[in-house]
């Protein structure tokens, strides 16, 4: 029996696991959860000795845990580090847990759909890779590579201890190639490999009014009301072309050029399919970019929640003392997060009136990468996608932001590999996230692939 | 003794009294409190026959229900409504009942104030008129005149069942005077009669995007996101110069005469004191017109609530599906509130791009009012001011809404007496709500007098 077969027999078995890891709480973003990230992260190392991995360990950080194992046993082979996440996003957006079909936390098969929080990402991803190792060792006894596995608990909150971590442990993580298990691909038929990703601002914006609340029939008229005002800067965010209204935001932006604006147009996206995928009337955006460029190739500022005073039931006449948005930026090469945090704060600060008090704090910050396509590994992830998918992959720019590829980029100078397996209406970050349960399958069969291709690769170099 | 002694001498008790109605939580706006409300009905019904009036129900509404009270001893003498809500306004405001610096619901005497939610919104006025009923029928074991109580339930969330209520016991209510036992004073040495009151419009505005939340990564930049849509759709509701900028708003605002405007600008509102009170930088509002006018005589656009997206601890990336805000109108003479929203919706509807979908609410309304200075009832109200708190009082607009005003007028054709013992920093709506305990006592000695100067008007009449 092969890797292959072995993954075959025992996908029962599999999808049970991948339901029990699941079930596990692991939101980063709220401290309420802090314990049941530990347990999630401790599950993780027991179940990759559990696989036959030779070492697996759960290492604290200033924040969640992180866990890191490896196989070295194959000599000569290169070394392969697969990157993972284990904690997933809040699930009660806008108090309204009731959006949610089936419980976030209780994994549920539908339609050849499993419906999870983390389904997609990135627990189901990563456990791929899990199952891949188990397929190998438990058929050929070996893998065909040197095998790292690192699994943070951060992604959702901008990792923010793993920078930190790498650096501290260069030598313990040091791969001739990085595997990036959380992503997409395009469809079934359709896989992609992400070449481009994004980086990320994340800031909040508070305006400040009066002391307390106040009774709107006693100072309605008389004092500037924070929400309003808040609004009112928000607006002069945009211009009216969509274009951000925030001096020097565009400076360093790295242009497209013809031979990319090409490739990105090889794989077309749609008015039609943009408004069946989201349900909007029409597409919104930068004028003169295509959808998927603007997606994946020029930078955004998004409103991600708003909350000003009395949000419940029915009516109350309040004028209230505060309004807060969530605002955060994509951003693209070569933007640095840190220089638009400060353009950002200039420009808030140039939009709020003498009435009322505002500052920007930033949560969390990520740089944006771009991958080399030239290299061998490249090749090889394209092959390893034809074997698992039966279709070579497209190249893409990822809209999303995986800043930990920017550090592995930096600190290892090796080629890094965006091998996901999710598809564009996963509704990551959303209620009803999925995984098609199919792509678990294939993607076990594509990780199997990749570590062999890799190896092939490593051969020839 | 008499009434007053009496009063004097139950002061403690009276105190106790009105703790035991402030602990009852009769939160209208939240329909987890509709056994409170209940609670509070029976408890005050209960009350009232205790304190000796003759009649007194608990009426059940569509909504909550109706305390009505009656004393009609006295032969020839004029019949007085009094009016009050025991309903108060929610607690927890943008989720932070940290900001009461003491339990709304327990009472606490602190530096002369009583705080508790509804301490002066309304349940310490409504209280001191009972207290008023019981001082004269343990004493001169009758009134003088014939009293009539009213007492809603629904008045922080818009009496909605209140007018078909009125309409429908027209005869059970029939009164020669109304007395509004809610509103308030300028200071201690200055008490108000308020003469006119702003009518009020409440909606929410949604503005709805894609089918579901979304990944900001994956369709940040090519989706119209609702909560910016929203901002700046809020953003298109005023000019620059504080005006709401909705075409038509203004047309049926009846203006401020030379005569009304010298009137208002003898009860100054300085910059000064509005900033000390509200710990604002500097006013706000409609140019060409006094803090006071703004508030008292002009309609104004609040913003009373703000929600979209993620709101919670740290970043989350999501475009939010929808965005909602609570939006009101103060009205003025001869505004009407279904008119304005009308104009409201077109105006919204004009400024939403095709981009997004929009919807405008109206949650309730009530008509402005102005009342007839001229009637001998205004100046029986002047006369047990000065008696009760030792000053004459001004005469003022209002800038808050009590719709009962308008339909007591419009029903009965009788004066209609704002009588009111709060005081501007009452913190009505806002935590840490207080009455001046002084302010209570002042207020039963005001109501004892009242009676009697209106029992000399009827006699004279």
């Amino acid at each position: 029996m092969n890797a292959y077969e072995y993954a075959l027999s025992n996908r029962e078995r599999h999808l049970d696991e991948l339901k029990d890891l699941l079930r596990l709480k692991s939101i980063s973003a709220l401290s309420i959860h802090n314990e049941e990230m530990v347990r999630t992260a401790s599950w993780l190392a027991e179940h990759l000795r559990h696989v036959g991995m030779t070492r697996a360990e759960v290492i604290p950080t200033a924040g969640h845990p992180i866990v890191y194992s490896e196989w070295m046993g194959a000599e000569r082979a290169p070394t392969v580090l697969v990157y993972g996440h284990y904690d997933v996003q809040p699930v009660d957006d806008d108090g309204a847990p009731e959006k949610w079909r089936t419980p976030p936390f209780e994994p549920t098969l539908q339609d050849g759909n499993l419906y999870a929080r983390g389904s997609s990402d990135d627990k189901g991803q990563l456990f791929a890779h899990i199952k891949m190792v188990e397929s190998y060792l438990r058929t050929a006894e070996s893998l065909p590579v040197n095998l790292k596995i690192l699994l943070e608990g951060e992604e959702e909150i901008s990792s923010v201890n793993l920078h930190g971590f790498i650096e501290n442990h260069q030598d313990l993580l040091r791969p001739d190639v990085v595997v990036i298990s959380d992503g997409q691909i395009l469809a079934t038929d359709r896989p992609a490999i992400s070449y481009g990703l994004r980086g990320l601002l994340y800031t909040e914006i508070e305006v400040k009014g009066p002391r307390t609340d106040l009774h709107s029939g006693s100072y309605g008229g008389v004092v500037h009301n924070p929400a309003q005002a808040l609004c009112e800067i928000i607006a002069g965010l945009h211009f009216k072309d969509g274009r951000v209204d925030v001096p020097g935001f565009y400076d360093s932006v790295r242009a497209l050029d013809a031979k990319e604006r090409n490739a990105l147009a090889s794989v077309p996206w749609t008015t039609e399919e943009f408004v069946h995928e989201t349900g909007v009337p029409v597409p919104w955006g930068e004028e003169g970019y295509t959808l998927r460029e603007r997606v994946g190739a020029r930078p955004t500022l998004e409103v991600n929640g708003l909350v000003s005073g009395f949000t419940g039931e029915g009516p109350k006449t309040v004028l209230p003392s505060a309004a807060l948005a969530k605002v955060s930026c994509r951003l693209v090469a070569d933007q640095d997060p840190l220089v638009i945090y400060e353009l950002l704060k200039a420009r808030v600060s140039a939009l709020t009136p003498n009435t009322v008090r505002s500052e920007v704090r930033i949560l969390s910050h990520g740089f944006p990468s771009i991958i080399d396509l030239d290299s061998p590994m490249v090749d090889a992830a394209a092959r390893a996608y034809q074997r698992g998918f039966g279709a070579s992959p497209v190249f893409m720019r990822d809209g999303g932001s995986i800043p930990v590829v920017a550090t592995f980029q930096r600190m290892f100078r090796v080629p890094v590999l965006m091998v996901g397996f999710g598809l564009p209406d996963d509704h990551l970050h959303a209620p009803n996230e999925k995984l098609k349960l199919d792509h678990f399958y294939r993607g076990i069969n594509t990780a199997i692939a990749l570590m062999e291709e890799i190896a092939a690769v490593g051969r020839r170099e």
